[in-house]
């Protein structure tokens, strides 16, 4: 992102350009918490927690449904197989997960400065997924295409705030269902230089996403440097479906790695109680965890959970409430204790617009997020609707959220500069710090600078417009798009790619499903 | 708050009434936490500050500005008195507050329904303090008057997440300076059944405070009752000056409580550093409330902390950064250590309006404050502006946060039907939880309920009018004092608080100081 407001010109924006990319390449790719993260329960509410889980994996077991590989990959392992019902021995997930799958790994990007740490005191925040409508200040509400998703691609691509250019960021409805996937593969490679994600809609689909990596990233590579990863949603209650477990499957084999996560609306696919939800969580999750494990033992899985609450009247899922944050706190104690990457969070809401309704539920996911010490963020920015919709406005105010989190997770600074003891001595009582040698020689990093907080006077704000956050986010993200530039790409892995895409449009009549 | 929608009728809307006072009955007259307080710094880290704190007392000692007597108490106590600078002995003023001021104190009301604990794992949620301006959607900024204040007042009393009347919520800037306070205080006690706070714009405008709570209260029971909660705001950067020296003794001395808060706009009243900001904030609000209990041992103190970042480029102050809430938790885990109760936090913002910005800003303080374990917070509720105005929106939209945290800080239920094992068991892969008796028997309670947001379809929402949050919060601060009525009051009380209201105005001739 830029300060200036002019239109583009040519001598100053080269120099400007040049400034930004150089302050991109400074830019940390991804968050390194240095506070303890934040739990709400101690080791014996976790640990009845854990059993719970494993009663549920025992007693009531899994469906791992139109399958026949995964329950004969299962009861190999043994599981107690009876049709497609999968009954897992105490302890028996637990097991074969931490065997083999890695607590910490590494997401690749072509562009080596963006590789993401996925684990440990990591978190890596990317823009929202799946939304079939997009909206906009100046056009509202409509169907996504091809053009918004490249626009989010873009978008992601030049917020130094965000980590990785993420998956479907919204749909593009304009594209037959069958074939989005390439278009939306190629434009992830083609118009960012972040990690990304791949199709799971089929699993012929995930196989096109890892033949479009190896394009890009030569075929050995990818055999030890994951640079997919994808995401496998449970059927919740407690059953896995054939279309996921064959992307996972296809992401496995190909060493890839896959987000295994329950998504969850208590009271409608889980109990109503946060203890029961993060039970339930846990239980598909090492479910899902065991079965690429077996797939392909050291494939990369993260844990995932996604919770809301809902409306009891309407039925309809609600966000910002407090009883999906305690579930969250609770998942990521769960998931440091199995010793595996954890997913959850986002800047979540029901709001259908960029509103203080929005802010407040985003606020109310997104700081559990960062204080749980998340490791993989989907949806950090732009989600509205409870995901219906991405909003361009609502990007650019999450994504500036986000760069707040870079500053938090550092931490209160003790050198002897941070202290500042000296400052304090040396200045009197009644004496104002503005002009202080210490003060100017932290002018530039003291305090984080947002692009869309308007902290101006009244009158200034009044003179200026009176401009809600929504309406000065749109002249940002319209700007954004106008200076984009692609970053750099091999123009014969481009062909390659466009061949490719090209050629399997051509292998299959338009679809819908 | 209530939940229908129509006009006043008399017959229903007295048993609506009715249910509303027994619900309010109901309610917990502040939070208590079951969550251990977030700690962004170990031991050796708050060490470190305290160690500063103690160095900046010692070397550079602080001013206590126009007060003789002050200066005679602290020589006396054994503080190396110079002209106003008064230097403390290391350890000096941590010894006399740990000797005398209370850990944990109760602030009673005059409904025994409403008294609150202030200190320990309570936190106690007030509304916005002290600004000029007010704001509505329907006539925009202007300034403050006294319906304006009386309307805030009916507000916070009949808000169920509201625990406290506050103080000066609004400037009545249609009142003379000098009498304004006796309406607010009468107000505070006339409008409302909740804790208030008192006057401390001049010591005998405190005085006069005291009396109107003697009047109401009895002047036996305020010797060992405080029901008076008042802010003390230091002249940062280490200054105590005679205004707020005065006001403090003259609570002191009628055993009334106190905030000692150290007010810093960090950069210009302060280092731009979390850890220099914490360091002299713990400083100041040491030698305030080493002066309290010299006054009058045991008289409850509250260490308070106000720290904003500021534009480096404006300065403006500027909320919602990460910054402060780094010095928030920072100092909230030193007032733990000094053990006396610790105010700060609220929803704050530098928004001009109650938009995305407002919110995502309130929230960045808000979730700190709950996180940390703020015994005290003052402007829980309607701050815009950097406190410059306080908007009516805002106020039931900060409200709705502040029933959240309610939730929140109670943790995860671990409950057999918290734990909700048997739900699952009996429920099949694949059968919804929507039916079942789990669900039904936790239905009312699952979930908080905003009376704000909208999680209905964007249809729905479409069809009632495409309102944001602001608009329905329009709706709702308008419905509630309509149907305001007022609680008991002693109409002998009643009679001698206006007589003495009306005595103090007659006495003086109006002043614009």
């Amino acid at each position: 992102m830029t300060t200036e407001t002019g239109h583009r010109r040519s001598g100053g924006s080269d120099a400007r350009r040049a400034a930004r990319l150089h302050a991109h390449v400074a830019r940390e790719p991804f968050l390194t918490r240095t506070l303890a993260p934040v739990e709400v329960l101690g080791d014996e509410g976790l640990s009845i927690i854990e059993e719970n889980a494993d009663t549920i994996l025992q007693e009531v077991g899994l469906e791992f449904r139109g399958d026949a590989d995964a329950l004969r990959l299962l009861k190999d392992a043994g599981a107690d197989v009876q049709g497609e019902r999968v009954r897992f021995p105490k302890g028996m997930c637990r097991q074969i997960v931490q065997a083999t799958a890695p607590e910490v790994f590494t997401q690749y990007a072509r562009n080596e400065a963006n590789h993401v740490q996925i684990g440990g005191r990591a978190t890596v925040l990317a823009p929202n997924y799946g939304s079939p409508f997009v909206r906009d200040l100046d056009n509202g509400r409509r169907y996504g295409t091809i053009e918004d998703f490249r626009n989010f691609v873009k978008l992601a691509y030049l917020s130094p705030h965000l980590h990785h250019s993420g998956g479907t960021v919204c749909e593009p409805v304009d594209v037959p269902v069958n074939k989005r996937h390439l278009d939306m593969v190629y434009s992830h490679i083609r118009y960012s230089d972040k990690p990304f994600m791949g199709s799971v809609t089929a699993p012929e689909r995930a196989r096109d996403t890892v033949e479009m990596a190896r394009i890009t990233f030569g075929a050995e590579y990818l055999e030890d440097h994951p640079v997919i990863l994808s995401l496998i949603n449970a059927n919740s209650p407690l059953v896995w479906d054939a279309t996921m477990l064959g992307a996972a499957r296809a992401y496995a084999e190909a060493n890839q790695a896959t987000l295994l996560t329950p998504f969850i609306l208590a009271g409608a696919m889980a109990p109503v109680t946060a203890a029961g939800v993060a039970a339930q969580t846990l239980a598909e999750a090492l479910g899902g965890m065991t079965f690429v494990q077996l797939v392909r033992p050291g494939a990369p899985v993260v844990l995932g959970s996604f919770a809301s609450s809902m409306s009891m009247q309407s039925g309809a899922p609600t966000f910002g409430t407090p009883e999906p944050a305690l579930v969250l706190y609770v998942m990521a104690s769960l998931a440091r204790r199995l010793r595996v990457p954890f997913r959850s969070g986002g800047n979540l809401c029901a709001s259908k617009i960029a509103d203080a309704q929005a802010a407040y539920e985003s606020a109310a996911t997104f700081g559990p997020t960062i204080l749980a010490g998340v490791n993989f963020v989907l949806h950090a920015a732009g989600w509205l609707e409870g995901g219906l919709s991405i909003g361009y406005e609502k990007f650019i105010l999450d994504a500036d959220q986000c760069g707040m989190a870079a500053v938090f997770v550092k931490g209160v600074d003790l050198s002897e500069n941070g202290q500042a003891l000296d400052a304090i001595l040396q200045n009197g009582p009644g004496q104002h710090f503005l002009g202080t040698a210490h003060t100017l020689s932290n002018f530039e990093t003291a305090f984080y600078r947002s692009e869309i907080a308007d902290n101006n006077s009244f009158e200034q704000w009044q003179e200026d417009g009176s401009l809600d956050a929504a309406q000065r986010a749109n002249a940002i993200w319209k700007r954004m798009l106008r200076e984009y530039e692609a970053p750099p790409l091999d123009p014969g892995i481009d062909e390659a790619l466009l061949e490719f895409v090209s050629k399997r449009k051509a292998s299959m009549p338009d679809s819908e499903v």
